[in-house]
């Protein structure tokens, strides 16, 4: 099984569409391992595998999640689905697409009616890098050491802007 | 139950997010009704009801259903949520919306990975009495009857239309 | 002659309004064969041999044709008029353009008055693909082997799905 | 029969998909009015009636009809299959719709490929009246006496057009 | 001072541009109130107060806020400038509005870079309310009765969906 | 002639396509007015008007405009223009048309090529207002006066922000 | 001077904005070559050579022109503030941009308000191409060998196309 | 520090929110460099270095900088929060991203509310140059030599266009 901390309670899930989301969905797995989150990653489709998605989404609380991280792309209907079928966080990560450029994909994932909320990111890899962040910041606000290692993060990225662009 | 003929056999279900949706898709009923051809309508929304959004994909095949017309707005995961649960064809129809007047339904529908088509119809009402004529046209391809009637439905509208405008 | 099978009826017609557009068509004919469905080929241009998509139309239902699966790009033009000459269903491929992704071609073919649906696929290879997959569902609606042999494709295309997404 | 001046040459063919399109395509019979030229107006849709357009395609030419103004909305299909059938210019004009505002007109009628231009006017009642102001433009290519007219009534405009302006 | 239950400690912020945006952002207060969950509503203007941004930010994690809700319209920068200030979970609302729809508002709060993630919800209303319960389901991961009151919520939508629609 | 202070040398001109531009460009001479600031207000059209925009732009630095408030509608070239006759800072307000809502404004006037900036608002009347704005700023450049009133102008419109919403 | 037949009078002017428009609009030229039309070609940049477009306007009907084709991107001008300054029928070429693919040069040239209109031409490639032949079918009006000759390209454009794609 | 001519008082501020920015912002640089105007350019980042912004634009008019040319890129928030911590006028340039080419910052830079303009340049490389001749244009109205040395820059821009256009 894929996950950064096997032995640790996994506390995020990082699902997508399909094997080609995982180059954008992997940077989110990184800011968790960065942040000391444990997670795991599965293939769930929602048109291919409809039932993975409803024991995934029907067992994610009782498993001890505390975030759903969720890429797709085009008609992307796999966060608010998983949305439906459980009351964790879902946060969408609409996938850069050929034709439309991922605006099909962040329609299908932010548009989502009364009752059914998805946290949706940015387009692509800030997205997926963002999902992160935001599954970081949900457990952080019950686990004072994620806020704390969060904070630190942040700071870190601040300090290592510098202050005068340089040519190439 | 809702339906135009309800002794005969229902060939074709009408399905919706919600009621609001239901100015739009009686259009299509409409068109069953004068094309002589047996329907129900059900509200089946893929976030507040999957679980009935999966009982009647399960069994549209086994029901005798050809067709299923699907409406939805927005993040509108309906059509294509019933296209990965049945192969019986699903006709999308995008309900026009406030915000982004039904491009965002247009969208999630349309723009279904391979695998599960929906057959996409125009935005809003055109698109509602279409998605009857369509669901007419698959039937009528092993039905002799229907083909007869759509084909003089079609002829009707065409004889219809004068040769030159006139003011109000 | 073009066709899958040529010794078989052709069941369903595979028009496309330039050879440019036959890598997205043929992404269609490829599903009908592993379905063992008989198709052929042509190249029929709206604007550039109108009398052979008149003929063309004026001839599908006699000749037996369950479904006319039609791909053209920009002012997209094809789909459309077909359905306007024959009751035969008609499924719409957006073909991917150069200046506007196919948003062009897509409204082109979607937005259908009232009286002449088309069915419409996504914008590039997916729409393809899917087109002999929408053809395969409705010839499916009165063919017991073929709705086995699709239901059999679906199954295949779910099971090939990997758990859990692997790096490069 | 329709027209500004019925005992003149009619010179412009005012065509349109619907009866709903006229109170748009009316304006520009009022400028070819103002301008002494004569001209026809007529319900000819591409999908309803394909048959009248064909024919009014191929008669074209030969009736004199040095412009043909064409109007349409949605998958406007119109102006470009009347392109396919005659020489003789066409100019279209993007009926105005309600969920996309015109921009499915626009894209269906501009974006015609190479081989077949449709001389495409602005979205709504601008384009209505600017296709009559073209179609004064072509003819004044080869008659002083509509070029003359012609200027003056561009200088009219100009002349009317007051300095400062004013709160209502 | 505004908030659903003002005896109990505050767990979520919600901040608008103005005062224009209340009647959709009261649609989240609502929903927080039916789960029992005490919020305070503020005017924060990204532009004209900039300084009350930054020290709402800076006091959100110090004064126990689990989450903030923010909506603005147009150039909205609010939710992405309080997301710089801290890491507390902030979810954007995109505002309706006049000419571009929302679709302004939903751009400059979802395409945030990497390190600043805001969780988008839909424009307008929608939005307004799935920000409420976005909001309570970032609470219920450490809260077993907030999720058993959203849990409850969900299942009373579900169980209000009529199976089969009505006319007027 | 119209203007805000007319023995005072006026400093901002106000041009416009149209009559029908005025309610929007006249929320730029109101805040002229509470500024303090001489301005004129004159149409001038692009298209209908070319030689007045020739004329206005030869003498515009001559005259002693520092800013030049530029506002039109649908192909909006006033602006445009303008900034290729002049040196003055030309600034664009893109006016909410029907179709396009002004995006087709937007495009016209912002997307000028290297060598000729105009310095482009808001669609509409936050547009309009704050056209007023920038020529206050850039006034304020050199005027310390102006300066000191755009700074009491702002701080007055922060303090007028409540801090609580009220329901209607 | 660049013309096709340089002994001949010129009867077809194009201009375009820059030099990086050349390749886009020599298509129109080539056209013109294949129907032994005589054209010019000039670069008339809207913005850096405002008074070049003024005389070659002011000059055009003089000079015996009967259309002009003029190329441009962006906050496309050109073509507009020509057809305000002659009232010979003025084709514009959107010409393909980078950040916003020729819609903004679209909007800016077919936008055109009442009174000027522009027959505009699809984006990029096939709009050069189109372009000459809306300028050979003008000309047709009025002269019956380019009449023919535009009859005679049509057809062989028709026979070219082949019955059946072929694999590459 | 970064800047074109050190000795000299730096009138104009170049800031932006990414490294990644500095080869569009650059072409200000050089444009400034030209025409003699004193520049500086830093790295200031409205997510990750709030407070550099807000010291920064604290600073702005009492340090004597005359403009801001902010460029960002995705939700671009650098400019509008810029204009709202100083009266000095800034500039901004949308920086070309990757999914949405840069309309998201286009929408995110141009549509500020009221009170709060920020003058908007093209999106991408025009733009950043276009930043630098609208910096020189507001400082030219109070510097006559600046005045002339912009007229003169603009003056050999045209004379630098060829009249023909030449075969590559």
């Amino acid at each position: 099984m894929r996950g950064g901390t096997v032995t640790a309670q996994v506390q995020v899930g990082i699902i997508m569409g399909s094997q080609s989301d995982w180059p954008t969905m992997k940077l989110a797995a990184e800011i968790l391992d960065e942040l000391g989150i444990a997670w795991e990653a599965r293939i769930v489709s929602a048109h291919r595998t409809p039932d993975r998605l409803w024991s995934y989404g029907r067992e994610a609380a009782g498993r001890g999640l505390k975030a759903i991280i969720a890429g797709a792309g085009g008609a992307a209907h796999l966060p608010g689905m998983m949305a439906s079928k459980t009351w964790v966080p879902v946060i969408g990560v609409p996938i850069q697409t050929r034709a439309l450029s991922g605006v099909d994909s962040l329609y299908s994932i932010v548009q989502m009616p009364r009752g059914f909320p998805v946290a949706t990111m940015a387009i692509g890899a800030a997205g997926g890098a963002n999902a992160g962040l935001m599954a970081a910041g949900i457990l952080a606000t019950s686990d004072p050491g994620i806020a704390a290692r969060l904070t630190a993060w942040r700071e870190a990225l601040s300090a290592s802007i510098p202050e005068v662009p340089v040519d190439d």
